[in-house]
């Protein structure tokens, strides 16, 4: 799939993170669905996820949705780091590559806080919602800017990564490093070995042991097991996904954790606390690295927080957009928040 | 842990492997445990798991078990590939290192068959048992010598490798592949950066993610998240495991079928049928590359079959002896078999 250009580029400037490093002229990747009203209400956040762009969204947007553009005005930002946005790719020297600084959660949603208030002059959402790391920046958006966050749906995501997801985040980047083609970062080739052991080790945690059994991966157009091991799952991380731009944003989702917001001094409990507006977790069944427990710890802690399990094989791709009954139950409730009183 | 010496050797020739190579020369490692009775009626086999060796084995054999040396002859074969018996790393030229041959679970219960046959001149076995590949071979006996095999416990194991079970084998493999160090399997000095690689990969499948939440670990004596993944995973990995040989038993476990035995062409739920003895199998509730819903899938087409499922939440590794609740489950389960008639 090429690497889509239809976006808009929103300058921000020289951003001081959370971590220390300053990143310079930084640009924000973004793409707007609708009209903006006249008394800028009807606004939407709806962030990407772990290397997703903009495009990857779309899915869950249109006229036949909860997300009707000819209602709702949808902004989607590109995640710092996944190379449309600024990231280890396109940052010149001497921030670039392997260099690349640290970015938390709380600094992507500052961000996006400035594109969404100053360039769009919004000051309340009537929504966010996200898929997975887009879930993790949702609940942040709600901690840190609960004056603004009217609706929160984060599907297939988190608060904070757990112990056991930082496991596999460790797994995921350690296939990719065990090449030495990688040369830490510093590559002068592609690390192709690196990426392709990545994409298979992404392989058993993206669906469940019971997709794989029912070879559900034949409605996503394989066919046969290895078919999908290649063409998915290769081909997916070998499509201009940059290793630096991979590293980088799994270093934001390993240390994602609501308690990190300033004020919170660490406590996540705490932070969850702060919530105010409606906020409904959709977790999947099967989800391996986000199960559906860690969802419903969060929601106790959540004064109007619900948890509705999205039934199913699909695992953590259940919001992905490739299944029509998953999307269908996001969808609904998606559509069921909207209806609430913010 | 020093590479275990107490074992014997027994000379198995040269075997024709079911694959077509000839393993010439060659030994199967193994230990006994217990006296073999007058009526050689009290044997019991108790094969190995994925790098496993005989002593791994010994926290599930005493006095005071249902694996008990008192009144039991206890036989414990050490996987060909496992470095003890034939393996990559200790046969001659022309079938070592990466050209091992492909060996399968039919061809390792062979070898072990003629182990108990000719060299103990033992005829019935009241007892098979075994975690995870040893549960693999578990099944192989019990279709492979229905006449033989008694009563068999496979425990957080499988009588066909499921796809995802596969996908989670090319992960471990793919992270091992990747460093360029490993050569093909012609490596000069050992692949240190795809061994921990593929420790870390496999440490998100070996426990569940209640594991982690619960920091469970520190009941394997680890001080952090960090230092379980490099003491306990790298560390294990590190021991003097020859990457030719944990590639050879994945190719096993890779193509484990029991359908695949001579006679059934193919059809695993025929093999099944075959079973005649009771079958007790225990999957782990939370084991996430051999969920319980397979065994009761395998366990329908077992005449005599029985599953139990280990509560908790040490997913694969309650069959790795580390856990006292979980050892005590699976020695009850063995224990209630072994009351029962053949």
């Amino acid at each position: 799939m090429p690497i889509p250009t239809d976006h808009e580029l929103f300058d921000l400037g020289d951003v001081v993170l959370q971590r220390g490093a300053t990143l310079r002229d930084a640009k924000l990747a973004y793409k707007t669905y609708g009209t903006l009203n006249a008394e800028r209400s009807n606004a939407v956040v709806y962030p990407t996820w772990y290397s997703g762009r903009h495009t990857d969204n779309e899915w869950l947007i249109g006229t036949d949705k909860a997300l009707n553009p000819d209602e709702l005005f949808i902004i989607v930002p590109n995640m710092l780091g996944n190379g449309l946005s600024s990231s280890p790719s396109n940052t010149p020297p001497p921030y670039d590559r392997a260099r690349f600084p640290q970015i938390t959660f709380y600094d992507q949603v500052e961000c996006q806080h400035k594109l969404v208030s100053e360039h769009f002059g919004i000051s309340s959402l009537a929504l966010v919602t996200g898929w997975s790391m887009g879930a993790g920046q949702t609940y942040q958006w709600a901690v840190s800017h609960p004056e603004m966050v009217q609706r929160a749906v984060p599907f297939c995501g988190s608060s904070v990564t757990s112990p056991h997801n930082r496991v596999f985040l460790e797994s995921i980047t350690a296939a990719l490093r065990a090449d030495a083609a990688f040369e830490e970062g510093w590559y002068r080739r592609l690390p192709e070995k690196g990426i392709r052991a990545f994409a298979r080790v992404y392989a058993g945690w993206g669906f469940s042991q019971a997709f794989y059994w029912q070879e559900e991966w034949r409605r996503l157009g394989a066919s046969s097991l290895e078919d999908f091991l290649v063409d998915f799952w290769e081909g997916f991380w070998l499509d201009e996904r940059d290793p630096n731009n991979l590293l980088a944003m799994a270093w934001t989702w390993f240390h994602g954790d609501v308690g990190q917001t300033p004020g919170f001094d660490g406590d996540t409990v705490a932070a969850l606390n702060s919530i105010r507006c409606p906020l409904l977790s959709m977790p999947a069944e099967k989800d391996l690295y986000f199960p559906p427990e860690d969802e419903q710890w969060a929601s106790q802690h959540i004064g109007r927080g619900e948890v509705r399990v999205i039934p199913g094989v699909w695992g953590h791709f259940a919001g992905g957009g490739d299944n029509l009954e998953d999307t269908a139950f996001i969808d609904q409730g998606i559509r069921d928040v909207l209806a609430m009183d913010p």
